[in-house]
């Protein structure tokens, strides 16, 4: 008989991960838990990690960071298994995708360093709370993400161009919808633009690099937030021999109320 | 014939103190700017810094960190000489305070990474502004600092314990100043405690660990701030071989308004 998901709390849901019952996207699971994106290094890379999401904190705002080798966090999940507790995961080498796999333990080197980064889902549960809607929610779709002129701070062998998620916002909500979100700057903080996608570099709204497409209706401003994949970009473009990532949407689900990522 | 000092812009002060023109404290100099602490160390040492930083924020908000080598920084000041643009250096070799300088040029290593620490300074000017009153710039002394009993999220070599810095507050203004100061954390944000020292380890609020005592007045709660000497302390614990700090007081102004701390 299938478990309610819905009704677990955070390590339940874990632990059906682990052993392989749940596969799937974790969107609308555990709500009001906040949810993480994985980028996994080998440790000769970490620092200059570290250092490009100090100079880039809207864009990749690091919720923890593991010792070298450990599967453990302490403060967002301690009981988690970060090679296990993750429905999907993608592994690249050399910059490129490799495989997807349902967990990387056999994977498991004694020099990884897992940066667990914040993630919009925080966000987007308060603004559908102040009844803005959430487009990419309503269609059931991914969020729409492109990449911009915009260029990060660089770091060491990391570098690129800011990627943003779309979200488009009536009129008369969207400036309530940055003001929302600038409360929460360890989930991305404030939009970094909303109008002209062409100021920052956008050529076609109707074609995201990656994502879905989503309607946007008259009286409606697309809003553009700094995104996650921001990292995993600067990560691809500096083509470590290895590199471990979620599967898009697939995510670690913490022990932390989003509540407590605005104090 | 003596310039006023407090005219100047955050460039042309930098350029004062670099002429030797200026090596006294930098307090009230720059009305509107943010001040930083300075923390040197060789590369090897630096993963472990940011990590300890990424762990602790509150105590530890990191505003900026050079390039391995550089003396140069990009986003905070720059024009700004790291070597020779603070009035007053402290050097310390083997995790002892070795001497003071008034510039560390000649000190300077290859190797060599700075981390530009946010300063409470740039909170007490929206507490002066509201009228809640900071007792040791009334009293003309350095902030009163307490080592505390609250552990500090070790990361690699560096671990210790939270130091506070501690504003006596009339009661009626106390959660006031709590909620001015955490809007703003990149300078340390709201207290970690307020009221009865003894709880996070205190014993004589009149013998603090670093710094002056300042006045109690009847009917005022002492508030305790994260400090930026937390990881001056975790620092020295680790015993690097070299480590160059600000001496205290003699900050490094940078050209970022306060104001733009908080958003």
């Amino acid at each position: 008989m299938p478990v309610d998901l819905s009704k677990l709390a955070p390590p339940q849901l874990r632990l059906a991960i682990r052993r392989g019952d749940f596969t799937g996207p974790t969107c609308g699971l555990c709500p009001g838990y906040a949810q993480a994106n994985l980028v996994v290094l080998p440790q000769r890379y970490a620092y200059d990690f570290l250092l490009f999401a100090q100079r880039n904190p809207a864009a990749c705002p690091v919720l923890e960071v593991s010792d070298a080798g450990a599967r453990r966090l302490s403060a967002i999940a301690p009981e988690a298994d970060i090679a296990r507790d993750i429905p999907r995961y993608r592994v690249y080498r050399d910059g490129v995708f490799a495989e997807e796999r349902l967990d990387v333990a056999d994977l498991w080197q004694r020099d990884f360093v897992s940066f667990l980064i914040g993630c919009s889902f925080s966000f987007e549960m308060d603004l559908l709370e102040a009844g803005i809607p959430v487009r990419q929610i309503e269609e059931g779709k991914n969020v729409p993400m492109y990449i911009t002129n915009i260029p990060c701070a660089p770091a060491g062998v990391f570098a690129g161009a800011m990627v943003v998620s779309m979200r488009p916002i009536p009129r008369e909500l969207a400036i309530k919808a940055a003001c929302i979100t600038a409360a929460m700057p360890r989930v991305h903080g404030a939009p970094v633009h909303m109008g002209t996608p062409e100021q920052i570099g956008i050529v076609d709204i109707a074609k995201p690099d990656f994502g879905d497409a989503v309607t946007i209706r008259s009286g409606e401003v697309p809003v553009f937030w700094p995104c996650g994949v921001t990292p995993q970009v600067a990560v691809m473009l500096a083509k470590p021999d290895v590199c471990l990532t979620h599967a898009p949407g697939h995510m670690l689900v913490t022990d932390v109320k989003n509540i407590n990522l605005k104090y």
